[in-house]
């Protein structure tokens, strides 16, 4: 696999100095695998630190700016960034009313965070964990702590930094984010593999015919190997086990997220939010809003994943709230 | 390939149907083939009417929506829209200020929009055209009228609606748009082919170590085939081949694109991004923004190019005005 790179141990931190420099009215370079606001710590404000492995850009670093996260820290591709640069990022967020972390729920980032927090809070900075969950595929519902966090952290992540910006307290913001989290369920398939930079070698491998139920972001272990089926096919399965997990049912609310793994189109994605949303109205579900993009994406892994977020009226107000950051804006809608 | 569709010949109609059921917020569905602004036309504003051939997401279909396009038409993959679709969103788009056509410089097009346009003037719509023609690889600089458009569409679309929405005439939103693109230049590399979903196919062959630049967005002939090169190597050649054809000099100001053609990440558009800079810093240009994603796409084709925009100051509060589209926005930094 061919990649625009240059050595391949600094993959992420030349991508993180390009990242910085392409956003420099809204980000600042905090160290080579730290990223915050550029006008951070804002003060009297809970500080939300994000970050895991990176190589699913725009996760996370794409969502550093008003109304999201005040810091992020990546570690190297698919792996956790270690405890040390976890305090980089919290000393940077810290603006005095503590920190909440929001992270995917995977072991070495639950470790490395919380080895972070603890030293944090010997330095006198309070602070606070949500754990995305939101992988259908990776255990089953009476497990959903030990479920893997995948297109959801994009909800969990918008509602956190929104109720933060509000002057929230820090149980106050942590209560938004849970309940965010706890209503999110996702469901992916994979068509094709990603290339670690780093080896140049694909982290599974799949038929010419063939696509992967349930496969996780770094290519962990799906639930189902098929024969290739349609879009409205892909989407009816990703579909039922989305809303029968929760379960959704008619007269909810709901936000969509149809996310690409990397070298899907948006014409597939775009065909794949028509069915979502044929299957939705069937159910009598309605929509309060859609996200079709690439925002958590494996490399250049072909596939994507549908996630669905059960609204109230405060999870709407949270989502719906301003926000500005590189990969991700929330604006007044100027159209009249 | 595999790819996520039902009939591939229904791949172009089911998407734009996708996408807008996904921004019912911002667009309206005006025919299988036809997007507009949810509340075109706009009356006493000029219209702005974008398009050509789709596969290329989110060019044109996702900078729909106030600051930028009032419709869109769309061809089939790679394939010029018909005349007769160009005048559903010529009528869609009409608010009794004229119509002005932006769109990439490829004979289909050209044919098609002029055709469109001698009809709408019968019917009574004044328009104009600008076509886009930034890409350096396929004529010579006294040719210019003769080449490609690629990601500079981006650019002088984002002029010519943030003009049109001040109430400009025609003639003058015309007059910016020809600015922007008098003052854009672009060159690309294909490390990769892409398929066309109807066919399966890829459209020309790289080897296992080649990379082709110069190579057109639908995969045109490309001006040099060359083993593998760093990143930072690439994006040299590509700033040699932009720098020089304008020339952008010491002093000038400028925009930045740095465009994914599919299957390329992030990061490594991040890493391009950061040599980019480091080259306009070391020649003593300005950069007033930067763009980095992929903005228009080959389909699932792995490369780059790289885009600059010289910049006065009316073309930079035109492009730092408001924009609110499914794919492109602009809006206040609420940052403080």
């Amino acid at each position: 696999m061919k990649k625009l790179i240059n050595d391949p141990f600094k993959v992420t931190v030349e991508s993180i100095e390009g990242y910085a420099k392409a956003y420099a009215d809204i980000v600042r370079l905090v160290g080579p695998h730290v990223v915050s606001r550029k006008y951070a710590p804002v003060r009297d404000k809970v500080g939300v630190v994000v970050g895991g492995g990176s190589g699913h850009e725009p996760l996370f670093l794409g969502w550093v700016g008003y109304g999201m996260a005040d810091a992020v820290v990546l570690g190297e591709v698919f792996a956790a960034p270690p405890p040390a640069l976890i305090l980089e990022a919290t000393r940077a967020a810290n603006g005095g009313r503590g920190i909440l972390y929001v992270y995917g729920n995977y072991a070495g980032d639950r470790m490395n965070f919380d080895i972070a927090g603890e030293i944090a809070r010997d330095e006198g900075i309070r602070n606070e964990t949500v754990r995305v969950w939101d992988d259908i595929a990776s255990a089953p519902p009476e497990m959903a702590h030990e479920r893997r966090g995948i297109a959801a952290d994009l909800f969990v992540i918008k509602v956190a930094g929104a109720k933060a910006e509000t002057g929230a307290s820090l149980s106050d913001v942590k209560r938004s984010a849970e309940k965010a989290r706890d209503n999110c369920r996702s469901f992916g398939v994979a068509l094709s593999s990603a290339t670690i930079p780093a080896t140049g070698k694909p982290t599974f491998t799949l038929g010419e015919n063939e696509m992967y139920f349930g496969i996780g972001a770094h290519g962990e272990k799906g639930v189902k190997k098929t024969k290739m089926v349609s879009a409205d096919e892909t989407a009816e399965i990703l579909m039922k086990g989305v809303v029968e997990d929760l379960p959704f049912r008619g007269g909810d609310e709901v936000g969509v997220i149809v996310n690409g793994y990397g070298s899907t189109t948006l014409m597939e994605l775009y065909i794949i939010n028509r069915k979502v949303h044929q299957i939705l109205d069937g159910l009598r579900i309605n929509v309060h809003h859609t996200e079709v993009g690439s925002f958590l994406t494996t490399q250049e892994m072909a596939g994507c994943s549908v996630t669905l977020m059960r609204l109230d009226e405060e999870l709407k107000e949270l989502y719906d709230a301003p926000a500005y950051t590189p990969a991700f804006r929330k604006c007044p809608n100027l159209l009249k």
